[in-house]
Protein backbone atom coordinates (compact mmCIF):
# COMPACT_ATOMS: atom_id res chain seq x y z
CA UNK A 1 0.00 0.00 0.00
CA UNK A 2 1.75 3.18 -0.81
CA UNK A 3 -1.09 5.84 -1.81
CA UNK A 4 -0.91 8.35 0.50
CA UNK A 5 -3.77 8.47 3.85
CA UNK A 6 -4.71 11.44 5.28
CA UNK A 7 -6.86 11.40 8.68
CA UNK A 8 -8.97 13.92 9.74
CA UNK A 9 -9.31 13.50 13.38
CA UNK A 10 -9.92 14.92 16.67
CA UNK A 11 -8.51 14.15 20.28
CA UNK A 12 -11.96 14.43 21.45
CA UNK A 13 -13.72 12.63 19.44
CA UNK A 14 -14.84 8.87 19.71
CA UNK A 15 -15.72 8.42 16.38
CA UNK A 16 -12.37 9.80 14.97
CA UNK A 17 -10.71 7.59 18.04
CA UNK A 18 -12.17 4.42 15.77
CA UNK A 19 -10.22 5.42 12.75
CA UNK A 20 -7.53 5.94 14.80
CA UNK A 21 -7.27 2.55 16.44
CA UNK A 22 -8.12 0.55 13.06
CA UNK A 23 -4.86 2.88 11.40
CA UNK A 24 -2.98 1.41 14.62
CA UNK A 25 -4.11 -2.06 14.48
CA UNK A 26 -2.81 -1.84 10.93
CA UNK A 27 0.57 -0.28 11.77
CA UNK A 28 -0.72 2.28 8.64
CA UNK A 29 1.50 5.02 8.19
CA UNK A 30 -0.50 8.32 7.51
CA UNK A 31 -0.53 11.99 8.02
CA UNK A 32 -2.76 13.25 11.10
CA UNK A 33 -4.60 16.16 10.96
CA UNK A 34 -6.10 17.57 14.02
CA UNK A 35 -9.77 19.51 13.39
CA UNK A 36 -10.33 22.07 16.11
CA UNK A 37 -14.36 20.97 16.14
CA UNK A 38 -14.83 24.29 18.08
CA UNK A 39 -13.05 26.56 15.19
CA UNK A 40 -13.30 24.60 12.40
CA UNK A 41 -11.18 25.91 9.49
CA UNK A 42 -13.35 26.91 6.23
CA UNK A 43 -11.68 25.00 3.89
CA UNK A 44 -12.70 21.78 5.80
CA UNK A 45 -16.44 21.36 4.32
CA UNK A 46 -16.17 22.26 0.90
CA UNK A 47 -12.88 20.11 0.69
CA UNK A 48 -12.82 17.19 2.66
CA UNK A 49 -15.95 16.40 4.61
CA UNK A 50 -19.78 18.32 3.48
CA UNK A 51 -20.81 16.98 6.02
CA UNK A 52 -18.54 18.88 7.98
CA UNK A 53 -17.72 16.10 10.59
CA UNK A 54 -14.58 14.02 11.83
CA UNK A 55 -13.33 11.70 11.19
CA UNK A 56 -12.22 11.62 7.19
CA UNK A 57 -9.74 10.61 5.02
CA UNK A 58 -8.04 11.85 1.97
CA UNK A 59 -6.74 9.25 0.08
CA UNK A 60 -4.62 8.62 -2.92
CA UNK A 61 -3.66 11.45 -4.96
CA UNK A 62 -0.19 13.29 -4.60
CA UNK A 63 0.93 14.17 -1.39
CA UNK A 64 -0.22 17.65 -0.05
CA UNK A 65 -0.15 19.72 3.21
CA UNK A 66 -3.51 18.27 4.75
CA UNK A 67 -4.80 22.18 4.58
CA UNK A 68 -4.52 21.56 1.23
CA UNK A 69 -6.24 18.33 0.20
CA UNK A 70 -5.48 17.53 -4.04
CA UNK A 71 -8.99 17.51 -5.89
CA UNK A 72 -7.77 14.59 -7.22
CA UNK A 73 -7.71 12.23 -3.66
CA UNK A 74 -11.09 10.34 -2.41
CA UNK A 75 -12.72 11.64 0.21
CA UNK A 76 -14.29 9.15 2.50
CA UNK A 77 -16.36 10.02 5.52
CA UNK A 78 -18.35 8.27 8.44
CA UNK A 79 -16.09 6.20 11.26
CA UNK A 80 -17.52 2.43 10.39
CA UNK A 81 -17.02 3.25 7.16
CA UNK A 82 -13.35 4.00 7.36
CA UNK A 83 -12.99 1.15 9.46
CA UNK A 84 -14.18 -1.27 7.14
CA UNK A 85 -12.04 0.53 4.41
CA UNK A 86 -8.92 0.44 6.09
CA UNK A 87 -9.40 -3.33 7.20
CA UNK A 88 -9.64 -3.67 3.18
CA UNK A 89 -6.62 -1.74 2.69
CA UNK A 90 -4.77 -3.95 4.95
CA UNK A 91 -5.94 -7.26 4.58
CA UNK A 92 -3.30 -8.69 7.46
CA UNK A 93 -4.29 -6.23 10.01
CA UNK A 94 -7.19 -8.95 10.87
CA UNK A 95 -9.92 -5.71 11.43
CA UNK A 96 -11.94 -7.82 10.12
CA UNK A 97 -11.50 -11.55 10.54
CA UNK A 98 -10.95 -14.12 7.33
CA UNK A 99 -14.06 -16.81 7.96
CA UNK A 100 -17.79 -15.52 6.45
CA UNK A 101 -19.34 -16.02 9.81
CA UNK A 102 -16.97 -14.56 11.93
CA UNK A 103 -17.58 -11.01 10.07
CA UNK A 104 -21.03 -11.16 10.72
CA UNK A 105 -20.80 -11.85 13.92
CA UNK A 106 -18.31 -8.54 14.41
CA UNK A 107 -20.84 -6.75 11.97
CA UNK A 108 -23.76 -7.90 14.69
CA UNK A 109 -21.36 -6.63 17.73
CA UNK A 110 -21.51 -3.33 15.76
CA UNK A 111 -24.99 -2.82 14.75
CA UNK A 112 -25.55 -3.55 18.89
CA UNK A 113 -23.28 -0.62 19.33
CA UNK A 114 -25.51 1.60 16.93
CA UNK A 115 -28.64 0.71 17.44
CA UNK A 116 -28.47 0.15 21.63
CA UNK A 117 -25.62 1.06 23.07
CA UNK A 118 -25.13 4.82 21.65
CA UNK A 119 -28.72 6.18 21.99
CA UNK A 120 -28.61 5.82 25.18
CA UNK A 121 -24.89 6.75 26.41
CA UNK A 122 -25.55 10.40 26.25
CA UNK A 123 -28.74 10.01 28.67
CA UNK A 124 -27.03 10.07 32.17
CA UNK A 125 -23.64 12.35 31.00
CA UNK A 126 -25.37 15.13 29.02
CA UNK A 127 -29.39 14.88 30.00
CA UNK A 128 -29.23 13.87 33.22
CA UNK A 129 -31.29 10.75 32.28
CA UNK A 130 -30.96 7.80 34.43
CA UNK A 131 -28.26 5.09 33.93
CA UNK A 132 -30.32 2.36 33.96
CA UNK A 133 -31.21 2.51 29.63
CA UNK A 134 -27.52 2.60 29.45
CA UNK A 135 -27.02 0.07 31.65
CA UNK A 136 -29.31 -2.18 29.84
CA UNK A 137 -27.65 -1.01 26.41
CA UNK A 138 -24.40 -2.71 28.11
CA UNK A 139 -26.22 -6.04 29.27
CA UNK A 140 -27.16 -6.39 25.36
CA UNK A 141 -23.52 -5.84 24.36
CA UNK A 142 -22.01 -7.96 27.15
CA UNK A 143 -24.32 -10.89 26.15
CA UNK A 144 -23.04 -10.79 22.73
CA UNK A 145 -19.33 -11.36 23.75
CA UNK A 146 -17.80 -15.17 22.66
CA UNK A 147 -17.48 -17.21 25.66
CA UNK A 148 -14.11 -17.96 26.82
CA UNK A 149 -12.47 -15.34 23.87
CA UNK A 150 -10.30 -12.47 24.93
CA UNK A 151 -12.36 -10.17 22.47
CA UNK A 152 -15.90 -9.71 21.35
CA UNK A 153 -16.05 -12.44 18.49
CA UNK A 154 -12.52 -14.03 19.04
CA UNK A 155 -9.32 -13.41 20.39
CA UNK A 156 -8.57 -11.38 17.81
CA UNK A 157 -9.22 -7.76 18.30
CA UNK A 158 -11.65 -6.68 15.33
CA UNK A 159 -13.89 -4.14 13.99
CA UNK A 160 -16.49 -4.83 16.56
CA UNK A 161 -13.77 -3.83 19.35
CA UNK A 162 -12.86 -0.84 17.68
CA UNK A 163 -16.22 0.36 17.29
CA UNK A 164 -16.74 0.37 21.20
CA UNK A 165 -13.43 1.24 22.64
CA UNK A 166 -13.41 5.01 22.78
CA UNK A 167 -16.84 4.61 24.29
CA UNK A 168 -16.00 2.62 26.73
CA UNK A 169 -12.88 4.50 27.67
CA UNK A 170 -14.63 7.64 27.61
CA UNK A 171 -17.66 6.05 29.77
CA UNK A 172 -14.63 5.34 32.30
CA UNK A 173 -13.52 8.98 32.39
CA UNK A 174 -16.63 10.87 33.01
CA UNK A 175 -17.60 8.52 35.62
CA UNK A 176 -15.16 8.32 38.24
CA UNK A 177 -14.37 11.94 37.54
CA UNK A 178 -18.26 12.58 38.60
CA UNK A 179 -18.69 14.70 35.26
CA UNK A 180 -21.90 14.84 33.70
CA UNK A 181 -25.10 16.35 34.33
CA UNK A 182 -26.09 14.17 36.59
CA UNK A 183 -26.86 14.12 40.50
CA UNK A 184 -22.96 15.22 42.23
CA UNK A 185 -21.85 11.31 43.12
CA UNK A 186 -24.00 9.68 40.73
CA UNK A 187 -21.00 9.08 38.07
CA UNK A 188 -19.11 7.34 40.99
CA UNK A 189 -21.57 5.04 42.08
CA UNK A 190 -22.18 4.15 38.44
CA UNK A 191 -18.15 3.70 38.13
CA UNK A 192 -18.70 1.19 41.32
CA UNK A 193 -21.29 -0.69 39.42
CA UNK A 194 -19.43 -1.35 36.46
CA UNK A 195 -16.30 -1.25 37.81
CA UNK A 196 -16.92 -3.54 40.77
CA UNK A 197 -20.05 -5.02 40.61
CA UNK A 198 -21.44 -8.02 39.48
CA UNK A 199 -23.53 -6.92 36.57
CA UNK A 200 -20.80 -6.32 34.44
CA UNK A 201 -18.00 -8.53 35.32
CA UNK A 202 -17.77 -10.04 32.03
CA UNK A 203 -17.81 -6.62 30.15
CA UNK A 204 -15.22 -5.07 32.83
CA UNK A 205 -12.39 -8.17 31.93
CA UNK A 206 -13.04 -7.27 28.21
CA UNK A 207 -12.72 -3.53 28.73
CA UNK A 208 -9.35 -4.17 30.29
CA UNK A 209 -7.97 -6.49 27.80
CA UNK A 210 -8.77 -3.51 25.03
CA UNK A 211 -6.98 -1.33 27.51
CA UNK A 212 -3.74 -3.45 27.32
CA UNK A 213 -3.57 -3.21 23.48
CA UNK A 214 -0.43 -1.02 22.19
CA UNK A 215 -3.17 0.79 19.92
CA UNK A 216 -4.95 2.00 22.86
CA UNK A 217 -2.76 2.92 24.48
CA UNK A 218 -1.37 4.96 21.22
CA UNK A 219 -4.61 6.87 20.73
CA UNK A 220 -6.03 7.63 24.01
CA UNK A 221 -4.97 10.58 26.27
CA UNK A 222 -6.98 10.80 29.16
CA UNK A 223 -5.98 13.33 30.84
CA UNK A 224 -6.98 15.55 27.32
CA UNK A 225 -10.14 13.76 27.65
CA UNK A 226 -10.77 14.91 31.26
CA UNK A 227 -9.94 18.70 31.17
CA UNK A 228 -12.06 19.05 27.80
CA UNK A 229 -15.09 17.11 29.10
CA UNK A 230 -14.65 18.84 32.81
CA UNK A 231 -15.51 22.06 30.39
CA UNK A 232 -18.29 20.36 28.30
CA UNK A 233 -19.87 18.15 30.96
CA UNK A 234 -19.78 19.70 34.03
CA UNK A 235 -21.67 23.05 32.97
CA UNK A 236 -24.48 20.81 32.35
CA UNK A 237 -25.12 19.79 36.13
CA UNK A 238 -26.38 23.20 37.19
CA UNK A 239 -28.72 23.54 33.82
CA UNK A 240 -30.21 20.06 34.34
CA UNK A 241 -30.19 19.86 38.22
CA UNK A 242 -31.87 23.50 38.60
CA UNK A 243 -34.50 22.64 35.66
CA UNK A 244 -35.81 19.22 37.32
CA UNK A 245 -35.67 20.99 40.66
CA UNK A 246 -38.04 24.02 39.22
CA UNK A 247 -40.38 21.50 37.55
CA UNK A 248 -40.70 19.22 40.88
CA UNK B 1 -19.63 -23.36 -1.02
CA UNK B 2 -21.45 -26.35 0.22
CA UNK B 3 -22.86 -25.59 3.62
CA UNK B 4 -26.87 -25.47 3.64
CA UNK B 5 -28.24 -22.53 4.06
CA UNK B 6 -31.86 -21.69 5.07
CA UNK B 7 -33.51 -18.18 4.49
CA UNK B 8 -36.43 -17.21 6.75
CA UNK B 9 -38.34 -14.57 5.07
CA UNK B 10 -41.68 -12.65 4.07
CA UNK B 11 -42.15 -11.55 0.61
CA UNK B 12 -44.19 -8.36 2.10
CA UNK B 13 -40.67 -7.11 3.62
CA UNK B 14 -38.44 -5.37 2.33
CA UNK B 15 -35.59 -5.65 4.44
CA UNK B 16 -35.61 -9.26 3.46
CA UNK B 17 -36.22 -8.19 0.01
CA UNK B 18 -32.31 -7.77 0.18
CA UNK B 19 -31.40 -10.59 1.50
CA UNK B 20 -33.84 -12.32 -1.96
CA UNK B 21 -31.71 -10.62 -3.92
CA UNK B 22 -28.37 -11.23 -2.92
CA UNK B 23 -28.85 -14.49 -2.98
CA UNK B 24 -30.81 -14.42 -6.51
CA UNK B 25 -27.35 -12.05 -7.55
CA UNK B 26 -24.99 -14.48 -6.15
CA UNK B 27 -26.84 -17.56 -7.65
CA UNK B 28 -27.19 -19.32 -4.16
CA UNK B 29 -28.91 -22.27 -3.65
CA UNK B 30 -30.63 -21.85 -0.33
CA UNK B 31 -33.81 -23.50 1.21
CA UNK B 32 -36.72 -20.83 1.52
CA UNK B 33 -39.07 -20.56 4.85
CA UNK B 34 -42.02 -17.92 4.19
CA UNK B 35 -42.60 -16.58 7.85
CA UNK B 36 -46.07 -14.91 8.56
CA UNK B 37 -45.65 -12.02 10.32
CA UNK B 38 -49.08 -11.23 11.26
CA UNK B 39 -49.18 -14.98 12.60
CA UNK B 40 -45.93 -16.07 13.48
CA UNK B 41 -44.96 -19.29 14.49
CA UNK B 42 -44.06 -19.89 18.00
CA UNK B 43 -40.48 -21.71 17.30
CA UNK B 44 -39.07 -18.77 15.19
CA UNK B 45 -38.07 -16.22 18.12
CA UNK B 46 -36.18 -18.81 20.33
CA UNK B 47 -34.99 -21.16 17.29
CA UNK B 48 -33.73 -18.52 14.82
CA UNK B 49 -34.06 -15.32 15.72
CA UNK B 50 -34.59 -13.60 19.28
CA UNK B 51 -35.41 -10.12 17.84
CA UNK B 52 -38.83 -12.00 16.51
CA UNK B 53 -38.14 -10.68 12.59
CA UNK B 54 -37.72 -11.27 9.72
CA UNK B 55 -34.76 -11.89 7.55
CA UNK B 56 -32.73 -14.21 9.72
CA UNK B 57 -30.26 -17.00 7.93
CA UNK B 58 -29.65 -20.48 9.54
CA UNK B 59 -26.09 -21.08 7.75
CA UNK B 60 -23.92 -24.44 7.81
CA UNK B 61 -25.15 -27.63 10.06
CA UNK B 62 -27.38 -30.58 8.78
CA UNK B 63 -30.51 -29.96 6.51
CA UNK B 64 -33.01 -29.98 8.19
CA UNK B 65 -36.57 -28.99 7.46
CA UNK B 66 -37.04 -25.29 8.36
CA UNK B 67 -39.34 -25.11 11.00
CA UNK B 68 -36.69 -27.76 12.90
CA UNK B 69 -33.20 -25.06 13.31
CA UNK B 70 -30.61 -27.33 14.15
CA UNK B 71 -28.80 -25.83 17.29
CA UNK B 72 -25.28 -26.71 15.34
CA UNK B 73 -26.56 -24.19 12.52
CA UNK B 74 -25.33 -21.10 13.08
CA UNK B 75 -28.14 -17.97 13.09
CA UNK B 76 -27.77 -14.61 11.64
CA UNK B 77 -30.53 -11.57 11.55
CA UNK B 78 -30.09 -7.78 10.17
CA UNK B 79 -30.75 -7.80 6.48
CA UNK B 80 -27.57 -5.31 5.99
CA UNK B 81 -25.47 -7.81 7.60
CA UNK B 82 -27.06 -10.71 5.82
CA UNK B 83 -26.07 -9.25 2.04
CA UNK B 84 -22.35 -8.69 3.18
CA UNK B 85 -22.05 -12.04 4.47
CA UNK B 86 -23.61 -13.30 0.69
CA UNK B 87 -21.08 -11.37 -0.80
CA UNK B 88 -18.50 -12.94 1.50
CA UNK B 89 -19.98 -16.31 0.53
CA UNK B 90 -19.61 -15.52 -3.12
CA UNK B 91 -16.92 -13.22 -3.68
CA UNK B 92 -17.42 -14.09 -7.05
CA UNK B 93 -20.94 -12.18 -7.50
CA UNK B 94 -19.30 -8.77 -7.38
CA UNK B 95 -21.94 -8.14 -4.74
CA UNK B 96 -19.55 -5.79 -3.07
CA UNK B 97 -16.86 -4.66 -4.89
CA UNK B 98 -13.55 -5.68 -4.88
CA UNK B 99 -11.50 -1.96 -5.06
CA UNK B 100 -11.86 -0.84 -1.12
CA UNK B 101 -12.24 3.07 -2.44
CA UNK B 102 -15.42 1.33 -4.15
CA UNK B 103 -16.16 -0.75 -1.64
CA UNK B 104 -16.73 2.47 0.88
CA UNK B 105 -18.49 4.33 -1.54
CA UNK B 106 -20.60 1.07 -1.95
CA UNK B 107 -20.89 1.57 2.24
CA UNK B 108 -21.91 5.15 2.29
CA UNK B 109 -24.73 4.96 -0.66
CA UNK B 110 -26.04 2.36 2.00
CA UNK B 111 -25.08 4.98 4.94
CA UNK B 112 -27.64 7.20 3.21
CA UNK B 113 -29.98 4.82 2.63
CA UNK B 114 -30.47 3.79 6.21
CA UNK B 115 -29.71 7.45 8.04
CA UNK B 116 -31.77 9.67 5.49
CA UNK B 117 -34.34 7.89 3.21
CA UNK B 118 -35.59 5.17 5.45
CA UNK B 119 -36.75 7.26 8.21
CA UNK B 120 -38.40 9.66 5.68
CA UNK B 121 -39.61 6.76 4.03
CA UNK B 122 -43.10 5.54 6.05
CA UNK B 123 -44.00 9.40 6.67
CA UNK B 124 -46.61 10.09 3.91
CA UNK B 125 -47.66 6.55 3.18
CA UNK B 126 -47.88 5.10 7.04
CA UNK B 127 -48.42 8.86 8.79
CA UNK B 128 -49.99 11.04 5.70
CA UNK B 129 -46.90 13.53 6.40
CA UNK B 130 -45.89 15.84 3.68
CA UNK B 131 -43.71 14.41 1.05
CA UNK B 132 -41.21 17.19 1.02
CA UNK B 133 -38.84 15.44 3.87
CA UNK B 134 -39.30 12.45 1.77
CA UNK B 135 -38.34 13.66 -1.49
CA UNK B 136 -35.10 15.44 0.01
CA UNK B 137 -33.93 12.15 1.51
CA UNK B 138 -34.42 10.91 -2.38
CA UNK B 139 -32.47 14.24 -3.61
CA UNK B 140 -29.68 13.08 -1.31
CA UNK B 141 -29.82 9.48 -2.41
CA UNK B 142 -29.56 10.84 -5.84
CA UNK B 143 -26.54 12.78 -5.60
CA UNK B 144 -24.27 10.19 -4.89
CA UNK B 145 -25.28 8.61 -8.07
CA UNK B 146 -21.89 7.80 -9.91
CA UNK B 147 -22.04 10.28 -13.33
CA UNK B 148 -22.20 7.85 -16.27
CA UNK B 149 -22.32 4.56 -14.36
CA UNK B 150 -25.42 2.68 -14.90
CA UNK B 151 -25.49 1.58 -10.69
CA UNK B 152 -24.53 3.32 -7.43
CA UNK B 153 -21.36 2.99 -7.83
CA UNK B 154 -20.37 1.25 -11.28
CA UNK B 155 -21.81 -0.53 -13.75
CA UNK B 156 -21.89 -3.69 -11.41
CA UNK B 157 -25.22 -3.99 -8.97
CA UNK B 158 -23.71 -3.49 -5.64
CA UNK B 159 -24.74 -3.95 -1.84
CA UNK B 160 -25.35 -0.59 -2.42
CA UNK B 161 -28.07 -1.10 -4.94
CA UNK B 162 -29.82 -4.08 -3.26
CA UNK B 163 -30.02 -1.84 0.02
CA UNK B 164 -32.68 0.53 -1.80
CA UNK B 165 -34.20 -1.67 -4.31
CA UNK B 166 -36.78 -3.10 -2.44
CA UNK B 167 -38.35 0.79 -1.26
CA UNK B 168 -38.21 2.02 -4.69
CA UNK B 169 -40.40 -0.89 -5.74
CA UNK B 170 -42.42 -0.55 -2.77
CA UNK B 171 -42.88 3.26 -3.41
CA UNK B 172 -43.65 2.71 -7.16
CA UNK B 173 -46.58 0.40 -5.81
CA UNK B 174 -48.09 2.57 -3.56
CA UNK B 175 -47.77 5.55 -5.18
CA UNK B 176 -48.85 4.46 -8.92
CA UNK B 177 -52.13 2.90 -6.70
CA UNK B 178 -52.71 5.62 -4.61
CA UNK B 179 -52.37 3.64 -1.27
CA UNK B 180 -51.58 5.87 1.86
CA UNK B 181 -52.55 7.72 4.84
CA UNK B 182 -51.90 11.08 3.20
CA UNK B 183 -54.99 12.71 1.28
CA UNK B 184 -56.33 10.63 -1.49
CA UNK B 185 -55.11 11.51 -5.12
CA UNK B 186 -51.68 12.88 -3.53
CA UNK B 187 -50.23 9.72 -4.21
CA UNK B 188 -50.78 9.77 -7.89
CA UNK B 189 -49.60 13.36 -7.55
CA UNK B 190 -46.72 12.18 -6.26
CA UNK B 191 -45.51 9.06 -8.64
CA UNK B 192 -45.87 12.03 -11.14
CA UNK B 193 -43.24 13.78 -9.84
CA UNK B 194 -41.11 11.00 -9.24
CA UNK B 195 -41.60 9.16 -12.58
CA UNK B 196 -42.43 12.92 -14.68
CA UNK B 197 -40.86 15.54 -13.38
CA UNK B 198 -37.22 16.91 -13.90
CA UNK B 199 -36.25 16.50 -10.15
CA UNK B 200 -35.89 12.54 -10.48
CA UNK B 201 -34.95 12.41 -13.41
CA UNK B 202 -31.45 10.76 -12.45
CA UNK B 203 -32.77 8.58 -9.16
CA UNK B 204 -35.89 7.34 -12.51
CA UNK B 205 -33.61 5.97 -14.84
CA UNK B 206 -31.27 4.39 -11.93
CA UNK B 207 -34.41 2.81 -10.97
CA UNK B 208 -35.29 1.03 -14.58
CA UNK B 209 -32.20 -0.28 -14.97
CA UNK B 210 -32.42 -1.98 -11.57
CA UNK B 211 -35.85 -3.17 -12.75
CA UNK B 212 -34.45 -4.91 -15.71
CA UNK B 213 -32.44 -7.13 -13.47
CA UNK B 214 -33.43 -11.29 -13.49
CA UNK B 215 -32.66 -10.85 -9.84
CA UNK B 216 -35.74 -8.39 -9.67
CA UNK B 217 -38.50 -9.74 -11.40
CA UNK B 218 -37.18 -13.54 -9.53
CA UNK B 219 -37.77 -11.85 -6.56
CA UNK B 220 -40.57 -8.92 -6.78
CA UNK B 221 -44.22 -9.58 -6.70
CA UNK B 222 -45.83 -6.68 -7.57
CA UNK B 223 -49.46 -7.77 -7.29
CA UNK B 224 -48.89 -9.44 -4.10
CA UNK B 225 -47.22 -6.10 -2.45
CA UNK B 226 -49.94 -4.36 -3.77
CA UNK B 227 -52.89 -6.27 -1.82
CA UNK B 228 -51.46 -6.20 1.05
CA UNK B 229 -50.36 -2.61 0.93
CA UNK B 230 -54.39 -2.05 -0.25
CA UNK B 231 -55.22 -3.96 3.34
CA UNK B 232 -52.56 -2.36 5.70
CA UNK B 233 -52.52 1.53 4.48
CA UNK B 234 -55.42 2.10 2.69
CA UNK B 235 -57.27 2.21 6.19
CA UNK B 236 -54.58 4.87 7.57
CA UNK B 237 -56.20 7.40 5.22
CA UNK B 238 -59.34 7.65 6.78
CA UNK B 239 -58.05 7.01 10.87
CA UNK B 240 -55.17 9.72 9.70
CA UNK B 241 -57.62 12.07 7.57
CA UNK B 242 -60.10 12.39 9.88
CA UNK B 243 -57.75 13.55 13.02
CA UNK B 244 -56.39 16.14 11.03
CA UNK B 245 -59.40 17.47 10.28
CA UNK B 246 -60.47 17.31 14.13
CA UNK B 247 -57.18 19.44 15.02
CA UNK B 248 -58.04 21.70 11.86
N1 LIG C 1 -21.64 9.18 12.18
C1 LIG C 1 -20.38 9.90 12.26
C2 LIG C 1 -20.36 10.78 13.48
C3 LIG C 1 -19.14 11.69 13.56
C4 LIG C 1 -19.35 12.85 14.55
O1 LIG C 1 -20.47 13.04 15.05
N2 LIG C 1 -18.27 13.61 14.81
C5 LIG C 1 -18.43 14.79 15.62
C6 LIG C 1 -17.36 14.91 16.69
S1 LIG C 1 -17.43 13.58 17.86
C7 LIG C 1 -18.29 16.01 14.75
O2 LIG C 1 -17.38 16.12 13.95
N3 LIG C 1 -19.27 16.92 14.87
C8 LIG C 1 -19.28 18.14 14.11
C9 LIG C 1 -18.98 19.32 14.98
O3 LIG C 1 -18.67 19.14 16.14
O4 LIG C 1 -19.07 20.42 14.44
C10 LIG C 1 -19.23 8.88 12.27
O5 LIG C 1 -19.47 7.76 12.74
O6 LIG C 1 -18.14 9.20 11.80
N1 LIG D 1 -33.25 -3.89 10.89
C1 LIG D 1 -33.92 -5.09 10.42
C2 LIG D 1 -35.38 -4.79 10.16
C3 LIG D 1 -36.18 -6.02 9.81
C4 LIG D 1 -37.68 -5.78 10.00
O1 LIG D 1 -38.09 -4.74 10.54
N2 LIG D 1 -38.50 -6.76 9.59
C5 LIG D 1 -39.93 -6.65 9.83
C6 LIG D 1 -40.77 -6.95 8.61
S1 LIG D 1 -40.48 -5.82 7.28
C7 LIG D 1 -40.31 -7.69 10.88
O2 LIG D 1 -39.95 -8.84 10.80
N3 LIG D 1 -41.03 -7.22 11.92
C8 LIG D 1 -41.48 -8.05 12.98
C9 LIG D 1 -42.95 -8.28 12.94
O3 LIG D 1 -43.59 -7.86 11.96
O4 LIG D 1 -43.44 -8.91 13.87
C10 LIG D 1 -33.23 -5.57 9.15
O5 LIG D 1 -32.63 -4.72 8.44
O6 LIG D 1 -33.22 -6.78 8.88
Amino acid sequence: MSEQLTLYTAKICPFAHRVELALAEAKAGYTRCEIDLSNKPEWYAPKVNPASKVPAIAYGGPQTSPELPAPESVKIAESLILVEFIADLYPDSNILPKDPVQRARARFFIDVVSTKVLPAYMGPVARGQSFEPFWEALDALQKLLTLGKTYAVSDEYTAADIAITPFLARMEVWMKNDIGAYKAGEGIKAAAEFFEGERFKRLREYYEAIKGRESFKATFDENYIKEKYALRFAPMRQQVQAAAAAKA
